[in-house]
């Protein structure tokens, strides 16, 4: 798909191009560190797709795509400072390479700077990029908070855990598409859906994550199986284990939790997972949103093929495994 | 000067009436906390005399007022965990109360609350104070960096610690007093002045800060006096030493950094602070921005009376010590 390679080196070169200051050095190299660490950039792309898809220009979009990946990227420095993570993409994190001090500060001017970028639009229309980015903003900050309180909370219900995925990595997705639709000036129901295509594949794509961490080919997926696993993180698969496990099985999984071999702890998890049915009752949840994600798609009713989106989305998703 | 006093009540009613929602509890239980620390609410209170000054109606004015207000306390929450302060207006602070991670995220989505204030205006006057907002809020973050770095800098000169303060302190004054002109539709040259009225004050603002702090009366400022002596910060008072001082007292200040008998650190200081005409020579400085801000007001042609907005100044300002 060779598209996406062009418009993902063209978000690249957009991204690379952000000039910043070179002083205060210490709160700007940070930033250019962390911007050419990589990723897919598949979220601005999905503006991009998103406003060709409405029949807007590319360049009218690159501003907008561009600051939902600097708002990403703010996250994500953000993220790394509470999840206390030595490395992102193999390299080391802000707080990690200088310290947290410049990690909350840089991360607090890469937020600055992604709204910054949608000052290049007319004023209506950055009036409702604006509405959409600040609701955006608000989610995603609460998904990280529940994300964080689910740590110390015993039982998560698969609605709770679901809700929380929803802010913390969906909505940004609905936000990336939605952008695209704003700017090509769509209908009003047009916006909603593409909106909620972004919002159901996003959490397919993180049910995909959570499956893909304990069942996916090490190779394919390029991490190491079972991270979550041995970090005792709540994922669907956990949450759907320990709702559906009966005493035994429990007490087994309440030892694993502190369970020193990590071949062990591994091993026997996906044992106690596989006698029930863990990974296709999952994969099930996740089939339902990649539906539901497609029905909104084909809602949207225009004359330009949805051909790229579609492709886009399973890039991204359906990954083998 | 009671109007001060009824502005102020006003504006604290509109911070106290600001609803967050109740889920996740810590995220929004600090913002609700820290929000009614209080303070004297003196950079909204700029926003509406400037607006009035202008003609506009207070309220119109209140949302920029209050997002300028909820942006100096992001900025505070952020700061406080920086400077690993225990104590806000005698409180504790939110790293202190909860913890650093639950004080960057409500930072985060308090910056973000600012932004979502503006979004009451209509397209064209929201794209210009978002303009400006912008500018500002990566100059607050570059000024906070830029006063880290001076931390563990040797020699700091009076331009650098102008241009630092100028950036962390005296530009969100512009920022505020400018809203209300914009809001006003006041001229682009009164726009300018204003701002500059801000800037200049802010200034002259943070050097009586920094005077008050060694030569203050400590009933009159609230605080301890000699803090910023004790905790080895530099400030004008010390840069402005350094830079006059001979070399047998600059060996005597420089043991005094590891002095370990605090009124003994602090009365040596002053000795020799006092022998160098520091305090005069810090005051002239401030008088000189303080004359800059009033040439600025009195540019601004206008049949509008500004007695209230330098009665403001004159409260801000030259209080006693």
């Amino acid at each position: 798909m060779k598209f996406i390679q062009d418009y993902s080196d063209l978000l690249e070169k957009e991204v690379a191009e952000i000039s910043f200051p070179s002083e205060p050095k210490n709160l700007y190299e940070p930033l250019s560190y962390f911007l050419t660490l990589g990723g897919k950039r598949l979220r601005p792309l999905l503006t991009i797709l998103s406003g060709e898809l409405f029949g807007e220009k590319k360049e009218n979009l690159l501003p907008a795509a561009t600051a939902i990946e600097l708002f990403h990227n703010f996250s994500l420095i953000h993220d790394d400072i509470m999840d206390n993570a030595p490395l992102r993409r193999g390299k080391s994190t802000v707080h990690e390479k200088w310290n947290p001090s410049i990690a909350i500060l840089s991360g607090d001017v890469l937020l600055v700077k992604a709204y910054q970028l949608l000052s290049s639009y007319s004023p209506n229309t950055l009036s409702e990029l604006f509405l959409v980015f600040n609701k955006t903003a608000i989610e995603v900050c609460e998904g990280q908070q529940l994300d964080m309180d689910f740590e110390n909370k015993e039982i998560v219900t698969e609605e709770e855990y679901i809700g929380m995925i929803r802010l913390k990595t969906a909505v940004l997705l609905g936000c990336a598409l939605e952008f695209g639709a704003i700017i090509s000036n769509a209908s009003s129901i047009n916006r909603n859906n593409i909106y909620d295509f972004g919002l159901h594949l996003g959490l397919a794509f993180q049910i995909q994550d959570d499956i893909l961490d304990l069942f996916g080919d090490p190779l394919k997926v390029g991490k190491q199986v079972g991270g979550d696993v041995l970090s005792n993180k709540k994922t669907l698969l956990s949450i759907v284990a320990r709702s559906n496990v009966n005493e035994e099985d429990l007490r087994e999984l309440n030892l694993l939790v502190n369970e020193k071999n990590q071949d062990q702890k591994i091993s026997q998890t996906r044992r106690i997972y596989d006698k029930l049915n863990v990974k296709a009752i999952c994969e099930q949840t996740m089939r339902t949103h990649h539906e539901l994600a497609f029905r909104a798609l084909n809602k949207i009713e225009l004359q330009n093929s949805k051909e790229k989106i579609k492709k886009l989305s399973d890039f991204i998703f359906f990954r083998d495994y």
